[in-house]
């Protein structure tokens, strides 16, 4: 009986705490859509935009001077505060929403789930410390934000839940955290469904039937999935030492990184690369996408966030691995639309080394007819992207390849 | 690119190594389900058959004790395997395999899964050190073995590999054995594919829109499904101590038992409650059930389990949870029939303590629609359950209400 009164009382204490942190960070998160959207079209209907990036960029390191906020912490921090290494800095939460309003309205190439994190994450820990959580309630707390404003974002709810309670420490999951992280997401998905959400995706995929064929062709997609986030990966951490090796000066880092997107903007003029090129990714989704788009894509991306523009990589993850496997995918034999849906998840399993949440995704985005595909895809690039990640603090726990303890962070 | 080469040949080397397992386990997992299968229905066209199961009961107990095996192994010793902490003797594949089919043929109440989970253990030792593997790869290899007959018997390939991958330790999931269960599950869920699964149900479920109530209801269903499980568990302990304390003799016990099950089914001659009663899941999930049935259901489980004979608890869950979702999500307001499915998934997944397969087994029954009930019912069924599960050498190694390492057995 003893242990009942236990779990009734957290049941009911967390109820109430993430439903608060439900509510803000529905309410955030919601604000923040919104206002990334209507940059984006902002931007699209006035595309001189794009000349002002460099001084957006000196105003971006302006404010987080300011704050006495040093450049390179960011998302990494909050899923460091998970682990009860690091604290968020509440300022955090307001920076980065502005920082990745102006990247998207100047026409920076980011995402914006970096963003939702950190603000997520700034709500749980604003709110916990309001509620006087212990340590390891803190964690859970940070993990409520984070997949309230992510659900917020995305209108994905249970993968939003999966996806913070897998992503801090690979091959543990943080089951504590399911009511509450549920409870947050579930609360603040219902505040940003009432906007409607962007990535709603009405279509239904050309799912084929299962057999040998399709399961080879979407195992080879899964292990173009893999390798493309390598590269993607790679790619970025290139370009940031790059950027931190010959310019010292954050001002001048931004500055010139400004520029060279203005430059190639002026390259690639169809705006495709600027923002979040969201209607590229719906246009792969109908079986359509250049073969060389998700290359572009991604040096867009390097440069935008290695310069120290804000945002996040998961949407130019999803554009590039949805470009990447509707042409790919079209060689193989697959459908093309189909294939982009594959290539979307499959990259974004690669990339954050969440396999359940990527699964989650295939579903809450293009219904469950897939699935099978969907874990094939996943498994697949998985395992062999090796122990790349786009969080360096994120821990991989358990080997890859073999059922052993490892513990090393992500490269 | 010397890493890269590692990944690569581990991935062709489970590629070629579950396949086998795979291949094996799909051919005996469709073997069994389809012996299992026939016995029930021979069963109920034969309903004199009841009156041999104290007869079969010693039978059973004979072919253990012949083999060398003493009693109370089965399940828990698989799960410990994968710990590297015991071995499965191969002998327990073909006698799990012969007494649960007797054990369904004269009419014990049980299900199936434990079964399958020996035989899959027991097809994985025995492949693994064909091929010579060393330790940490056996765990892999017996959890690939788990999945595949999981899936053949129950035709849901993800949810088979994700239970396999969750279940042995709470809080950790086993990724580095994502590729080889997956092919493991998908080369026996083709096999057994070709004769047709007896769960695929083709009804569309009448999920409610999302909206407060409909939440508020299935989380009250959710709570009932935890208190059930925790009843069940504990029922079926109650009722092993007794039988052990009461009859050391192992003979004896399955004797008595067997006479108690003829004696329910006297009290109880709608056959409902004997083998696996898959019928009455459908009619659960059709809308229709008697408010009592979990109940006796339960203590049927319980005798029958509880004297010695063979099968597994996971059909049983799935009876007592659809039967009362169907009756509680009607006094509720639920659809019974969508509640029945609730029911039977959140009844499963405070159980096995594995709410990522119990979502997955939501979607392979029943498709993506019922997704958000789906997480919501089978959270609170997780955390309100306790530490109580089907499994004892089961590891909960993460707190169910602090973000703490535990690490102590399921109840």
């Amino acid at each position: 009986m003893k242990y009942a009164r236990i779990f009734v009382r957290s049941f009911f204490k967390w109820l109430l705490i993430a439903g608060v942190v439900g509510v803000i960070s529905g309410g955030v998160g919601t604000l923040f859509r919104l206002s990334v959207e209507n940059a984006n079209v902002l931007r699209q209907a006035n595309t001189w935009l794009i000349f002002l990036l460099p001084l957006g960029g000196l105003l971006i390191v302006g404010c987080y001077q300011l704050c006495g906020i040093k450049s390179p912490i960011g998302t990494d921090r909050v899923i460091g505060s998970v682990r009860a290494e690091e604290e968020v800095p509440v300022i955090l939460g307001p920076l980065i929403f502005v920082s990745t309003v102006i990247t998207h309205l100047l026409g920076g190439s980011a995402g914006r789930e970096g963003a939702a994190l950190q603000l997520g994450g700034s709500i749980g820990t604003h709110v916990g410390k309001l509620f006087r959580l212990d340590e390891k309630d803190m964690s859970l707390i940070v993990l409520s934000g984070m997949s309230g404003v992510f659900a917020a974002l995305f209108g994905t709810p249970l993968t939003s839940v999966f996806f913070a309670l897998e992503v801090i420490s690979v091959g543990v999951i943080y089951y504590s955290g399911l009511v509450p992280c549920l409870v947050s997401a579930l609360v603040a998905y219902s505040i940003s469904g009432y906007f409607g959400f962007d990535l709603e995706i009405e279509k239904v995929l050309a799912v084929p039937d299962f057999g040998l064929f399709p399961v080879l062709r979407v195992a080879v997609l899964g292990v173009c999935c893999a390798v493309l986030s390598i590269l993607y990966i790679f790619t970025m951490d290139r370009v940031d030492d790059i950027f931190e090796k010959f310019f010292k000066n954050p001002y001048l880092r931004i500055l010139t990184g400004g520029i060279v997107i203005v430059g190639l903007s002026m390259l690639f003029p169809s705006g495709h690369y600027n923002g979040s090129g969201m209607g590229v990714i719906f246009q792969a989704l109908d079986g359509e996408a250049d073969w060389w788009a998700f290359l572009v894509k991604i040096l867009f991306t390097a440069v935008t966030l290695g310069a120290g523009f804000k945002g996040g990589e998961i949407v130019p993850t999803f554009f590039i691995g949805s470009t990447m496997g509707c042409f790919v995918g079209g060689l193989l034999g697959l459908d093309p639309g189909f294939a982009a849906a594959i290539g979307l998840i499959a990259t974004f399993c690669a990339v954050v080394n969440s396999p359940v949440a990527s699964i989650l995704l295939g579903i809450e985005l293009f219904g469950a007819q897939g699935l099978i595909f969907f874990g094939i895809a996943c498994s697949i690039s998985y395992m062999l992207s090796g122990y790349y990640g786009l969080y360096g603090s994120q821990k991989i726990m358990y080997s890859k390849t073999k059922a052993k303890y490892i513990n090393i962070n992500a490269k």
